[in-house]
């Protein structure tokens, strides 16, 4: 298998997540008062997140900020 | 039990870890390619840590990211 970048996991994991919750970008973008092309760019795995942000994502989602960086979880991801 | 900041759930999980594994700052900071100063103002939780970071600082410790950023890991530390 091979070795995910960092902003690859967080950008599979979050996709992932994003579309298991029915939310869309813009209602992300909302929920977490982050833009909605910063959320397009962070799944395409071009952002550097930083810890702040991740957990504003983690806490739109409903989700735990781990398994946003959970490279298995990733891993299975296309 | 008081929410925890991002950054400082990160501090403290990190230096809970860095202790468990005998490292000093500077030995994390050789391992990790981070400088020592970066390293010791993340234990003080005064960095908004990338992603990229965080796998780096993990990669160095020999643990998940996500130990990192377990905010109920980080509730049990002073």
């Amino acid at each position: 298998m091979a070795h995910l970048e960092p902003k690859e996991v967080l950008a599979r994991n979050l996709r992932r997540i994003r579309t298991s919750t029915g939310l869309s970008q813009e209602g992300l973008a909302a929920r977490s008062g982050l833009h909605r092309t910063y959320i397009s760019s962070v799944e395409r795995g071009q952002r550097n997140v930083s810890v702040e942000n991740i957990f504003a994502i983690a806490r739109a989602l409903g989700c735990d900020p781990q398994a946003l960086i959970d490279a298995r979880s990733a891993e299975g991801d296309g």
